[in-house]
């Protein structure tokens, strides 16, 4: 079969690489009808060392159940299904917490023996315990939001849950990537009151206020911050979404937060330290989030997407077929666009 | 009258100061009965510049209620009063949400023009919301447990608090101090099934046992951290209070901390940068905490201290008096005393 291989910066190719089968009982194997191109995966494009034989590349996508091993239960050849982003027993006392990403029997998709999302088909690992069934067929006009809920859409809801957002909350959401839009989605579908995006790409804020934001704040760093005081009363707001991952956006968030708030961090950081010294003590700010179980929020998010509550899919603004991946990358990295839908 | 001034590192003097009175019509006027020393007192007695005129010491004091200004009711000539280790009007929509610490109208004790609590007698700002009644006498034997709701016992539930402690809670305490032997007291109270308290100095540790420790690891940074996830099958605890304040102490707690855990920082933060990179972000580690909202806590705290239920009061190991009180500095610098109370 076809799939993503990433040997360095740059250099996204598609390849044959052997296809999948059944090697533990617990695999079930998936044709991938619909994968996408995540923000984290710009990080390698950008900076990843040469690397022989290469990584194979995407945690995202939707398909067709083709085979199934033999301690699989509940899933079944031709079955409609959506992967989180990692791959997870969901028994396992963490994964009972909701912590799938630190399953004791869970990994990553495209380590070393596992496939990965941008490819024709993919061997699950653990299938019974990642895969979701979605009641739809597998050319459903929903399945730009369904393929939300591998990813992007949990992980801005992850955020909001993690900082607390509920009925009246402030939120400030620092970055206009497809994961700070879900995030405002996410705020503004949790009853948040004033939410305040912060990003200067006028198409994204555009669709950012579209999903619930109520103010756009395009400054950086202390203009950013004085901003976001000037609009909630000198305060800051209760919760701040951080969607980039570098030093100064985290610095901002922390900042921008109100006293006894807190930071939910999503963007994969770039950093080794954070600026949390006394300031930050003495305001009792917390820095929460992290990398987003979305496993656990499949199933509570799933019936706002079917019934058309909410469109999170609306980030895709482009539709590539596998061939083209190599020049979704280069698009997203070169920010002509903001996700990029795969058709394989 | 007679109060504490710091002039310097290892410069504390007693001297004799204007006496206070009624300035504001929110003041109260309380004569000290009992004061202590903190344990972030030592911070300046070991760091601070000299500063011309020095700055007036102590935070934590009980004491009797001798004249309150014409807007303070609910409180009257002779009432016996805790005051927490800040003050505050206990009405803005901080104080409503038990944040006092960031109090619009609130401020520090020996800030410039407000006494401070190692004296004879305190001008108390804001003293209607600020002070809390005790329902005892002012020579009652439950003194030491009653003065420590001021702030370290509260310190110490704050940091259990944030950090989620509950019934079954795996706990790291790391501090042997006043602080740390109150967040153990304060975890066993809430419920917690494993605590584990670090630190070295013996006879502290064995408190911290009979206030419920299960274990004790004396080892520091990447020994500590291979002992406490040893005590937990490999996994650390699900809440690590921070009681000491440097970085390596909080890089300690972020690394003993379980996957998807609570860190709260109670140590006065020596530090700007804390160690929060892609480990922390990818087991969803969060770091919470800071300085205490005592007033917050003191109403739900204080039956448990009346009946004997805890005794928080065990932390203190000298009682010296007033004129004593920069030998106490030098006592708990040493190490000799792990807490001083002062009788002025």
């Amino acid at each position: 079969m076809r799939a993503t291989v990433m040997y360095g910066a740059g250099d996204v190719r598609v390849e044959n690489v052997p296809d999948p089968i059944v090697k533990e009982p617990t695999d079930a194997i998936v044709r991938v009808t619909r994968a996408c191109i995540c923000g984290s995966d710009l990080w390698p494009y950008q900076s990843m060392p040469h690397k022989d034989g290469g990584r194979r590349m995407g945690h995202e996508f939707i398909g067709v159940v083709e085979d199934v091993g033999s301690d699989v239960s509940g899933l079944q050849r031709g079955d409609v299904v959506v992967a989180p982003f990692v791959w997870a027993d969901n028994t396992c006392d963490f994964c009972r917490e909701g912590l799938q990403t630190s399953c004791r029997h869970g990994g990553g998709w495209g380590a070393p023996g596992v496939d990965a999302g941008q490819g024709e088909a993919v061997r699950v690992p653990q299938a019974q315990g990642t895969l979701v069934k979605l009641p739809v067929a597998e050319d459903a006009a929903l399945m730009p939001s369904l393929l939300t809920l591998s990813d992007v859409f949990c992980t801005g809801h992850h955020g909001v849950v993690t900082a607390g957002v509920g009925p009246g909350s402030s939120v400030t959401v620092i970055g206009d990537g497809a994961v700070g839009l879900c995030a405002v989605l996410a705020a503004k579908r949790l009853g948040a009151e004033q939410i305040i995006l912060n990003g200067r790409h006028k198409v994204r804020t555009d669709l950012g206020r579209e999903f619930g934001a109520t103010d756009v704040v395009a400054e950086r760093g202390d203009e950013a911050v004085a901003k976001i005081r000037e609009l909630t009363g000198g305060d800051g707001t209760h919760a701040v979404i951080e969607c980039v991952g570098t030093e100064p956006s985290v610095a901002t968030a922390l900042e921008a937060v109100r006293a006894g708030g807190r930071v939910s961090r999503l963007g994969v950081s770039q950093y080794t330290q954070v600026p949390m010294g006394f300031g930050t003590f003495f305001r009792n700010v917390t820095l929460t989030g992290g990398v987003a179980p979305a496993r656990a929020y499949i199933e509570e998010l799933m019936p706002d997407v079917l019934d058309g509550t909410i469109e999170p899919g609306r980030v895709f603004d482009r539709t590539i077929g596998l061939d083209e991946t190599p020049d979704g990358y280069r698009a997203m990295a070169d920010r002509e666009a903001l996700k990029v839908l795969i058709e394989p």
